[in-house]
Order: C-alpha cells, then sequence, then structure tokens
C-alpha cells in the first residue's frame, strides 16, 4: 500500500475546485467538493466549546442526516464569533450550493477558515459558489486548486491519495487538508477532507476515522491554540463496488490502515508547514507502560515553547524536554529517562538514566541542523510508544501572527 | 499599608549579599541570606515531578524541620537532572555554607536556577559561601546584590516591602524574585525569597504563602512551561516581638493582606518581565459563577501565544481571546461575553455578546501600543473573578531561548 501524489479527486466520481472569490487579495478563497453520488459521511470537529457556525451546520449533518454529496469552503473568514447572522449565512451558502447543484441544503457540508469575529462577505460567498458549479472537474489539476483555496498561513499544499484492493476491488482515498497556526487538535482538527470510493456504512467509517484522527491529526500541535473551526470530514461515495464494510473484519482493517497512512502523512506534512517552522520535530517516547502514558508524555515534549526554541537555535538543551515531561501530568520515574536525538545528520544519544551522556556539541548541533528532527526517548517501564509531531518556533511565527490581520 | 522600595534585609534581623562566584562569566551568581534568629518556616515548590536537588533539599526541611537560618541561592546552573552528585552537592553546600556560620546544614536552605542536566562548579560554589559569609549585611545595598545575583535572562531586578502594624508592633515583610523564563507556576514557584520579622506559627505561616502564592505567582505565566526549581520560601524571625500568630483571626488577616501585597507586586513585575516581553498583559475575567471558573478563563487566555503575539503585533485580534476561553476546559455562555481593553491610553469595548461592536481599530491599535494592558473579560454569570498577569511574544523571546547556551 503506497501513498502517492494526488488529491481530492482521485476516487471514482469526485471532482472539485478551487477559485480566487474576492475574499482575499488576488488569491484563492473559495472550493468546492462534488459527488456523482449520495455519500455516507464519517467527521470529527473542534472540542473547543467556541465553534464556528459552519462546525455547528457539519456536526447536524454528519450526527443526524450521515449523507451529503457537497462541500463548499472559504478561507479568509472563520465565520465564527458571529452570532446569529454567522448561522443564517451558512444557510444561505448551502442553499446556494443547493441551487446551483441540484441537491438540498443539508446534503452540502461547509467550512471556512480565517479571522475570527468577522461576518461573510455573503454576496460574493453565493456569487463564488455559482461560479465553481460550472467549474467543477476530476482532474488532478481541479483537486489542486481546491487544496490551495482552503489554505491560509501554510506555505505548500497539502494533499495525498492511496490506492489498495478490497474484496478485489480496486478502491481509493484521496485527502486534503490546511493548517499551520492555532493548531492543537483534540478530537477533530482544522480542515480536512478525506474522500473514497469505498463503500462502507457510516458507522464504520466514523469508526476508522475516529481512530485514524487519534494518532494523526490528535498528535500534532504547532502553537498549543485549539481552533474554533478544527473540522475534517470524510465522504465515501461506493463507487468502487466492494462489499459495503459493515462490521470489523480483514476489510475494515485494510479500509483503516489505507486512511491512516492518509491522514499521518497529512498530520505530519501540516506539523512541518507550522507558522514559521524550519523544523519537523518529531517525538517518540518508547517503553512505556501505557499508550496513553506515552501520547501525554511526547505530547507535552512537542507543545514546549521552551524545547521549540531550542530546535530553533539548534541547541541540544536536553534539560527543557525532561522538564516537559515532569510537569506533563503522567507519571514514569524521572531517574530513568534514555534520549536520543537523530536526523539525516546521524544520531546522537544525549542523555542516560536522566543524567547528560557527555555527548559531543558539535555533533549534535549537527544533527539538530536539519528540517526533520526526532527525538527518541525511553522511559523504560514497559513496551507501549507514541509519537507526536510539531516544529520549531522562530522569529517567524512571531512576525506572521503579530502582523495577521494587517 | 503600603508598599515601598525594599528588599529582603528589610525587616529586623536579616543580612544578605551577593557576589561574582564565578559561574557566570562577569555577572553576580551567588546570593545568600541570613537571620540573626532561626526562622519559622514556610515554602511551596514546583510541581513538576523532575525536581531539581535543591528543591528536594529544602521540601525536606520545610515540611520536616520547619526552621531555619540561611539560605544560599546560585544561578547558572539549575542542579536539575544531575543525579545522585547533584543531591551531594547539595549536602557539601549546606555544609559549606553551616561551617562558615556556625549552623547545621538542616538549617541552610539552598536554591538553584539555570540550566539544566549541568553540574554545578562545586569548588566555586564553596568558595563563594565562604567569601559571602565574611561580607553578609543588612543594608539596602545588600539586598539589591542578592537580588540581582539570581537574575537570569530578567532584566530588571524585583524586590519589594512593608510595614505594617500587628498588635500594637510594627511589622515588616520584604521580598525578592527572580523569574522570566520557564514561567508557569503550580503552587510553588521560580526562586522567591520572603523575609519578615512577624512572630508566627509554622502552620499559619504555611496557610498564608499558600493562599498568597494562589493568587499571585499562580496566576502569571510567561511561557507555559512549568520549572523544575520553582521554590518560594518565607522566613520569620519574630524578632518585631508581635504576640505569635497561631491562628486565624485578626492578626493574621492583616499579615496575609501585607503578605499577598508583596506577593502580587513581585508576580505582576515577573510577568512584566517575561523574556522578550514589551508589555505587561493583564486579564480580569468578572461575572464568573465561580473563582475556578475565572481563574481558568484568565490563565487560558493569557496563555495563548496567539492572544501573546497579537498584543506583540499591538492587534485587537479578539477572535483569538474568545478561541482561548473556549478551550480552556471551562463552561460558560459562549454567546455572552463582553470585552474591553483598557490602557493608559483608553479603553474600548470590543465585542459585546460575543459579536464585534464596530469598535474603532485606530483607537484600539492606540490602546494596545502602551506597555501595561488590561483586558476586561465579563461572561455574565455570577459575581465571581480572577485576575491573571502574562506578557506578549516577541521576537526576542525567540532569540534568548534560540541561543539560550551558547
Amino acid at each position: 500500500m503506497e501513498l502517492y501524489d494526488g488529491g481530492v479527486t482521485q476516487p471514482r466520481g469526485f471532482s472539485a475546485i478551487g477559485i480566487c472569490a474576492g475574499i482575499k487579495k488576488d488569491r484563492k478563497d473559495m472550493a468546492m467538493i462534488m459527488s456523482s453520488q449520495p455519500c455516507t459521511l464519517a467527521g470529527t470537529f473542534t472540542q473547543n466549546i467556541v465553534k464556528a457556525s459552519p462546525v455547528v451546520w457539519d456536526k447536524n449533518i454528519v450526527h443526524e442526516y450521515k449523507i451529503a454529496q457537497a462541500c463548499v469552503m472559504n478561507s479568509g473568514v472563520a465565520n465564527a464569533c458571529t452570532g446569529k447572522q454567522g448561522d443564517d449565512y451558512c444557510l444561505a451558502t448551502a442553499q446556494a450550493a443547493a441551487d446551483a447543484l441540484d441537491l438540498r441544503p443539508e446534503q452540502v457540508l461547509l467550512a471556512s477558515t480565517g479571522v475570527i469575529g468577522r461576518q461573510l462577505p455573503i454576496e460574493k460567498i453565493c456569487e463564488g459558489v455559482k461560479t465553481m458549479s460550472g467549474m467543477l472537474s476530476d482532474s488532478r489539476q481541479a483537486a489542486m486548486s481546491a487544496a490551495e483555496a482552503i489554505m491560509t498561513t501554510d506555505t505548500k499544499r497539502k494533499e495525498i491519495a492511496v490506492t489498495f484492493e478490497l474484496a478485489g476491488k480496486e478502491v481509493t482515498i484521496g485527502g486534503m487538508t490546511k493548517g499551520a497556526g492555532m493548531i492543537h487538535p483534540n478530537m477533530g482538527t482544522m480542515l480536512c477532507f478525506l474522500t473514497t470510493d469505498a463503500a462502507i456504512s457510516a458507522d464504520m467509517a466514523q469508526k476508522a476515522l475516529l481512530s485514524c484522527v487519534q494518532d494523526s491529526f490528535n498528535m500534532i500541535s504547532v502553537d498549543g491554540d485549539q481552533s474554533t473551526n478544527d473540522t475534517c470530514v470524510l465522504l465515501a461515495n461506493a463507487l468502487a463496488g466492494n462489499p459495503e464494510i459493515t462490521q470489523e473484519g480483514e476489510d475494515y482493517e485494510i479500509f483503516r490502515s489505507a486512511l491512516e497512512l492518509v491522514t499521518k502523512n497529512l498530520a505530519r506534512r501540516m506539523a512541518a508547514d507550522g507558522e514559521g517552522a524550519h523544523a519537523l520535530f518529531e517525538v517518540t517516547v518508547t517503553g512505556a507502560s501505557s499508550k496513553e502514558q506515552a501520547v501525554v508524555l511526547a505530547k507535552s515534549v512537542i507543545e514546549s515553547s521552551l524545547v521549540k526554541t531550542a530546535i530553533a537555535g539548534h541547541d541540544a538543551n536536553w534539560g527543557r524536554i525532561i522538564c516537559a515531561m515532569g510537569y506533563s501530568g503522567a507519571v514514569f520515574d524521572t531517574e530513568k529517562v534514555d534520549l536520543t536525538f537523530s536526523s539525516r545528520a546521524g544520531s546522537v544519544k544525549i542523555a542516560e538514566n536522566s543524567v547528560d551522556t557527555g555527548y559531543s556539541e558539535e555533533l549534535a548541533t549537527k544533527i539538530l541542523s536539519e528540517d526533520e528532527i526526532t527525538a527518541i526517548i525511553d522511559i523504560h517501564e514497559g513496551k507501549e510508544m507514541a509519537t507526536a509531531w510539531g516544529c520549531d518556533l522562530t522569529h517567524e511565527y512571531i512576525s506572521i501572527n503579530a502582523d495577521y490581520r494587517s
């Protein structure tokens, strides 16, 4: 099972497009995904109790209707903290898409990302919906334009696809995501759109999605700020013709593994493209007595501002890592931590039994100067492990966020 | 009851000194405080399960012996993650001070701050202890030198004193603190030394200290990283001659109020001098249904990297504040938040019922360009409130922490 360069139009029956609708200046800012057939749905959303209007809209569709056929997305304005008008604008957007695509409004998912507290420019949005409806295409180019239109401070498009066999049928999953700041997902996450031509029940799709999100998007953090707009949806249109997956078993496991490949790839790329990031920082905690303990420790390390600035400075200031483990809330033997840094430039053991190994600072700096860095932390308690992804904290993060609205 | 410029030598019977012992290059790096009489003790310490050796040493003295007479502090090296050798060096330091001051080692409190993972240069430390023992003085200058010697990335000395009457006797509390980074105290905090000539039992001193720390040091955050070395101790030598405070009542309340004035002043100054900070950011949540709810909301706002960078950019990007409240874990009516920014330059209501008021961006920017900024958040649920203090997140924070060890 191999990932390849592809996006949301890769599975049969899905078309998409991204355009400049005039919300942002001279940049693509609206996207649409459409399936030729009604799709089974799964979705996870932000746990922030302040939820953007489109999040409330989508949650209702995912949990009540469990079927949809199109998605309309915009960047530039988050439609969060916009009161009743924000909700009305969601209905207006879905209605415009329903009219143009011959659907009902409740078959249209919505997603917004951008500045919180501003109202959507609803006329531009409805105009954009009409324009996009006439431009939908299943080409690679169309998927790329959609992935580009949902970017905010992202510097890179984030798309991926995987094709595999399920009960003799060729099945494809495609995905795109955005997110570089306010990234600290919890259950749901950022904007992520996953399409597949697999036949799978809503319950099993939801189960697979939750399981994959747990080990991918929920294991990344850029800045500890959990967004009001996090949304991750999976649309499955059954065009692959595989026997519908309705229970756990071999087919479900194959599908889940493929979906996990996609979500981990997208999550990793989101962390690497964190606002201002120069390096992807991967932390693997091994030797844990439980998965939960490993998760808490790994996340605490990637979230620490002091660890992140040390990585930015290519500085093996390992005490900050042990310190971040210490305040994580997880209990472990503080005298038994081994820490190794590795990257393309090599590998060096920094601490053994929580004490300095007398490592070469020169080698450590060389290893930490690469753009993908891994810390392997062994706590010698058991056999469980977890990996989390973050990035360094740089001057550019400050510049991006001090001037975000200007 | 008025605060005034003073430090740990202000109460009767306390002397101090700070010197260059050669741990850091050309900067003061060791300090000592000594009382002419044995002192009743109270102390709070880091909740990080990775604890520096001097924290373990002090906790034992505070909780087992409850009496001490001297403190020895060093900056430059934290003596954390240093294994058994770190513990041995604590004993060696306390023994050197005991020899020089004619005390027992368990009457000597210790505190270290600086790089984690390095061993103390123990010969320089013991030499420094000897030197300081001959230089102790109760002068204002001596207190200032001690306050200077415990600084790391701090840009300003932080000292304060208050004198008040207790049962007809004049009582004084003096304090000094340090801390600019790895500041996210929980119960204990940074290095803070409080001296008083009040007569107070250890139990009541501990009770007063815990209560004051809760509303002062535990309400600040610079970077969300909770140190391995946080230490806050109060030494009371009874020389004021007031009837010993042994229970709650009027005298206890007066003493507690005076102590709170001191700790809040020092905490506020620590936040204002946060690493790289250009502005003190004070957040008051009012209209809460419980104190705990107000505390959780206020702290979530001051800890948000995105709020902190917005303040650095003088940008009234208020959605980030509501967002940080939303993921705090506290439950509140997300449709009923009022937000006002104020500073020396004026006051402006930014959001009402969680929706933009149509405020003047120009005025907001002017208000946010001052070096002390307050956000007042009313959640219209009840009568409880809480205040937290943080600072903006600037380029200098990155520079300081990317290059900390070089």
